[in-house]
């Protein structure tokens, strides 16, 4: 574990874009994997096989995954919620699965039309299948910090979540903060524990910015210890129950924060910054993310 | 030095609104100034003493001090950039004066129009006087973490202003990110070289959040042992010399973070949210802060 380098996944085609109420074309969001692999991106979260029907901002996922360009050591994780989508996901060939499995029966229904425990199975068969496909799985814990539903979640859910999610064969763990009600010091204190049991797994983070405490929740999780953080370019993403809420943290200013703090990521921060503000163009909404709007460090 | 505590210094009315466009009147600062002591705020930067011809948005300083309430164990704060500016402090009441002493030339001379070494015998100059009437001065080492001019600000540079200002009789040294360019491990390095030289003074840290680091600053300083923040209510203020630049730390968004991870402060943060929004109002703008509009932690 190097403190002095971070490993940052682009979660902008995913979640940056499927709360949108402009829907992206295919080649659009193909230009943003595009661009995000050319600044440097190894990780990218670029599709999610869920129902179109539901989600038209992520239709598609077959021809995007058919345009992706290969070979570059870049590594494409496809989201999945079922098994449904697991094979849809091992057919279009992504590199990785990632499962949203939240800790809270109130979004959890809502959200997957299953409770937690229900849900944890279904992690458990999909893990499966995708282990004997050869194709690493993560599991992402959402609402982990809070739930627009039920409140405060409790920390021991959290970890009950985690502790199944890696037993059940899930290489990295995510604490994702859904709707960006976390501080650090809950931060830290979840890190921690969920560490006690899933040490087998890589802990990864996901914040939002929803209360301008995305940035400061990715300091403490660097100051706990952990090395993959999720973040988006341009900031945009959201939350369908939290209509009002900024998106995730925005990359460009994630890096901006971690390169001048001595941190590196191999991802250059004004190709993602210009990202940004060329995504916004086409979601026609000004990014929340501020590098591109204040510049970088000023040259003397 | 109580961890758990943190006393924020509300610096809306002063930086918050003098470089907005709009100007508001002294009945709108008074209801400013109003709305955040019924807060719970107890230190107040509540005037500038500076030329009103150049700083319109801070004319009528002395009316403004003759409408605040006293008696309330709040403390009201001067800015003032020279002897002259102290001269109208002390008649006008203030509780407190501080100073702006730049760390970098580029600044000090297009914001003050004189050298740092120049500022620095005017701040010892104004601190001997402060202190034979009795009122406390203290010293905001701005550009202390880079400088619109000059680039990169050399940290001896800082600790030498802030070595210079406490030993000249400054009771708090503050470390201010004018245009909002550092980042935590800059914070943590900052505030021990500074505390090395002037452990006599409080220490305290002004922070903007024009590339999304404010939070994670204001975070790491708490960690450093730092016990008392600048904030502006809705996160208003900038700086005339970055003018895409969004503005201070927002007391409410800064008030989310330090409540839920345990650590107290006396303010409310749901009255400042409000205040921030009444600002907007007034200055016909959406206030940066983000608690206003996503709203605080949702009940279950």
């Amino acid at each position: 574990m190097d403190a002095e380098r971070v490993e940052v996944v682009e979660v902008g085609p995913r979640d940056g874009l499927q709360n949108e109420s402009r829907v992206l074309s295919v080649d659009d969001r193909l230009e943003l994997i595009g661009r995000a692999v050319a600044a440097g991106v190894r990780r990218i979260e670029a599709v999610s096989f869920v129902n179109p029907a539901r989600v038209p901002q992520m239709a598609g996922a077959e021809e995007v995954m058919a345009g992706v360009r290969r070979g570059a050591g870049v590594s494409y994780i496809g989201l999945v919620l079922n098994r449904r989508g697991l094979d849809r996901a091992l057919a279009a060939g992504v590199d990785e699965v990632n499962v949203a499995v939240p800790a809270t029966d109130g979004f959890c229904v809502r959200n997957q039309g299953r409770t937690v425990d229900e849900m944890l199975d279904v992690f458990e068969d999909v893990a499966a299948a995708a282990r004997e496909a050869g194709t690493p799985v993560s599991a992402t814990v959402s609402t982990a910090f809070g739930c627009p539903f039920d409140g405060e979640t409790p920390p021991e859910r959290v970890v009950e979540v985690a502790r199944r999610a890696a037993e059940a064969g899930a290489v990295e763990v995510a604490l994702a903060d859904t709707i960006g009600v976390g501080v650090p010091a809950q931060v830290v204190d979840l890190v921690r524990r969920v560490r006690a049991v899933a040490d087998g797994a890589v802990l990864r983070c996901h914040f939002h910015n929803t209360r301008n405490t995305g940035y400061a929740n990715a300091l403490a999780a660097h100051g706990a210890g952990v090395r993959v953080l999720d973040a988006s370019a341009g900031g945009f993403g959201g939350c369908p129950f939290a209509p009002a809420a900024t998106g995730n943290i925005a990359t460009e200013d994630l890096l901006y924060m971690l390169h001048r703090s001595g941190v590196a990521t191999g991802v250059d921060a004004g190709a993602i910054a210009r990202t940004g503000a060329w995504l916004g163009s086409r979601l026609g909404k000004e990014p929340p993310a501020l590098l591109g709007r204040a510049g970088g460090f000023p040259a003397s």
